[in-house]
């Protein structure tokens, strides 16, 4: 019955369940509510509505995390260069309902099930009302259900997971945390599009996404350096969904995802931002639908698109020595970063810190070093070593920007949030 | 009968005219083929087919011009701020045929029109095989031709005025110099669109634009200081229509606008590079066309978008103290051409030379400080009276980057490239 029949933890009262549901994919941690917050056990079932679906297990004593990069909203902290086969194996959840018996099939047999005191879900968006986390109440839900247009692509399979759970475990609370909250103080001119404004009455502007993998970034730089956290400060969460955003003095100043995760810089399989008249010449020419274009921008573009072959940045490195269509998709993202680098600084009015994380972010040396190519005028310099290696700090001693590498947890940040409100 | 009446010149055996035909205005200028290139006659005919058409006359003993800001497909060298009344008059020109007629009877009444030796056209874009400048002969009209679809908005204009002074003017020779040939040779990374690499062989990838100014800028920048043109140079071309370039080595290494001049950053009424998913939002939830989106990306969105009063940025300066929809527009646009300075310090690893041009670059100090600030970590400081006085070098004697202020003028270039062509 695969390796969660060796998962044993101590019995506690409060264990917190984070959940992370993706457009295929559901990502979970369940910890202890303890001042350390001790993981007792996560998880990734990947792959849901499509050919072959994948289930990986990691028990406390397994480190590195052998999770699968799953696909959230925002992509995630997709953890694309790590991802170990030994405790993945395949199984049948054709859909989320059978994919959330398994994932509370796995709790029961780590003996975690009856413990669980509040589950805390991430929930990409919740529109331009719902931006604090909160336990997920009639009202709260009737609302969710109200702003699903704004973003149909996401918040249905969300809603029906809040719902699958409340089903199974009430009466334990379900709380939502929005990736959207952390960039809900964006000055106007962030948070301004360049569109006629009666579409920002309608909740159209820029939002911002992976702001519970930003939370978690910002917490672990004031642990590691209290000082740099209250600096000038660019965090690169490069996964499969990447976005970067530029934080002074502790607070978000802009961020390159917008009204929603397709915006920005490109990504495994998304556009990033566009040429609006390349949308209407594929629209005018190709006689695109709306639906055709949402699966053009954010399945078919970025990484993939260029590559013709994988969104998988992984694997385009290993190929680009052979293959110029690999290579350029690597280039074009890495050019897009510097270039989001630079922009940044000039927010920021210069550059304290820079932080990398996700799945490449953590796990591509050649992608931290031609992102940080020809920086040096802003003071970066990477240590060759140290960027190998994957070292907490990548930058040379001499620099005057500090570049740090911090493996991101946004299930640890889920469960605390939900264990806070419910406190 | 107007200006034209009093306008006299010597008699000359070579007079190139440079026709720049935008989507509602025609600008014109006669030269004379000699080492100095004398300007003998300008002038501006707005506001084809809207209500009111105006005429501006330009003599070379009237200085400064008092060209009016013309539409331009890329929106022209617009001179938003020095425009004035004294030679302009109403006229009757509601079509393309009648504006043409005015232009020639003009240089007539100028002596000029027998002397017309070569005929330049500004031509916003040619698709991917038209790009050097050169006589258009047949098949080059049918090129022209066959690429309009790529860019239905410009082209058709452009072909009709190029096939009416063909037959009022035969056999003098029609040229066209397009506006994309600047950026023929920009690297792979900055031409490639983060989509599916089938639409690039459809020609769908970043010409650039404001090509035509951005050579004059050059040429100027080369005869005041040389140096500076070889070093690390950003050119921001700031009108109605509103782009930056990155040149390196006296080569453009990336540029804003892309496919279509609608690209890149907030410009009078077109919004510049966009979430994807706001598109789609509006395709699926207002049930927008091609032709909607169309008319909303370009001539519903940017300045005037935000303002919801006007796309003229001498008003919104004028009106931002009292309205705050004015000044969150001027921010706006004053926030995306400091990001895109930063952004482009990162691709030219630095800077060394700024050059401000267009109507806004040219003759708006509010709009230039506010796009420099906070850059003193790239070596950039005004000079607050300078910077008033819209001087030549707006920068302080201290400042490692050197600001300069450079009046385009994008006939001039079209004149001497059609002069070249046919030598």
């Amino acid at each position: 019955m695969g390796p969660s029949q060796s998962i044993h933890v101590a019995p506690s009262d409060h264990v917190i369940l984070a959940v992370n549901g993706g457009s295929s994919s559901i990502k979970f941690a369940a910890f202890r509510d303890a001042p350390s917050w001790p993981k007792l056990l996560s998880g990734a079932l990947t792959g849901i509505g499509e050919a072959e679906q994948r289930l990986s297990i990691t028990s406390p004593n397994d480190t590195p995390p052998t999770v699968a990069a799953p696909e959230g909203a925002a992509g995630g902290a997709a953890d694309q260069s790590s991802r170990r086969d030994r405790n993945d194996k395949i199984i049948q959840a054709p859909d989320s309902q059978a994919a959330i018996q398994l994932v509370l099939e796995t709790l029961r047999r780590a003996s975690l099930l009856g413990q669980i005191a509040v589950v805390g879900h991430r929930v990409v968006y919740g529109g331009p009302r719902l931006v604090q986390s909160q336990v997920v109440a009639d009202d709260v839900l009737a609302e969710l259900r109200r702003v699903q247009p704004l973003d149909p692509d996401h918040l249905p399979r969300e809603i029906a997971l809040i719902e699958m759970l409340h089903r199974q475990l009430a009466p334990v609370p379900q709380v939502a945390v929005f990736d959207t909250a952390f960039f809900q103080d964006l000055p106007r001119v962030a948070r301004l599009l360049a569109i006629p404004r009666r579409l920002e009455a309608q909740g159209v502007h820029r939002y911002g996404f992976h702001g519970i993998s930003y939370t978690f970034l910002m917490q672990r730089l004031a642990e590691v350096e209290p000082g740099a956290a209250s600096g000038r400060v660019i965090l690169a969460h490069l996964g499969a969904g990447a976005s970067l955003a530029a934080i002074k003095h502790g607070c978000p100043l802009d961020t390159t995802m917008g009204f929603t995760p397709t915006a920005g810089i490109p990504m495994a399989t998304r556009s990033g931002d566009m040429d609006p008249g390349v949308l209407v010449y594929l629209m005018r020419h190709e006689r695109m639908t709306a639906e055709q274009i949402n699966r053009l921008v954010n399945r078919q573009s970025g990484l993939l698109g260029v590559s013709e072959t994988t969104g998988d940045m992984r694997q385009l490195l290993d190929w680009r020595a052979t293959d110029e269509r690999a290579a350029e998709a690597v280039d074009l993202f890495c050019y897009q970063v510097r270039k989001t680098i630079g922009a940044f600084s000039a927010v920021l009015g210069g550059l304290d810190t820079l932080v990398f994380s996700g799945g490449i972010g953590q796990h591509a040396p050649a992608v931290r070093a031609a992102c940080c190519k020809d920086l040096r005028f802003l003071g970066l310099a990477l240590d060759a070593g140290r960027n190998l290696r994957n070292e907490p700090i990548v930058s040379t001693d001499a620099a005057a920007v500090k570049v740090r590498v911090i493996a991101t947890d946004e299930e640890l940040v889920v469960a605390r949030e939900a264990a806070r409100v419910c406190a």
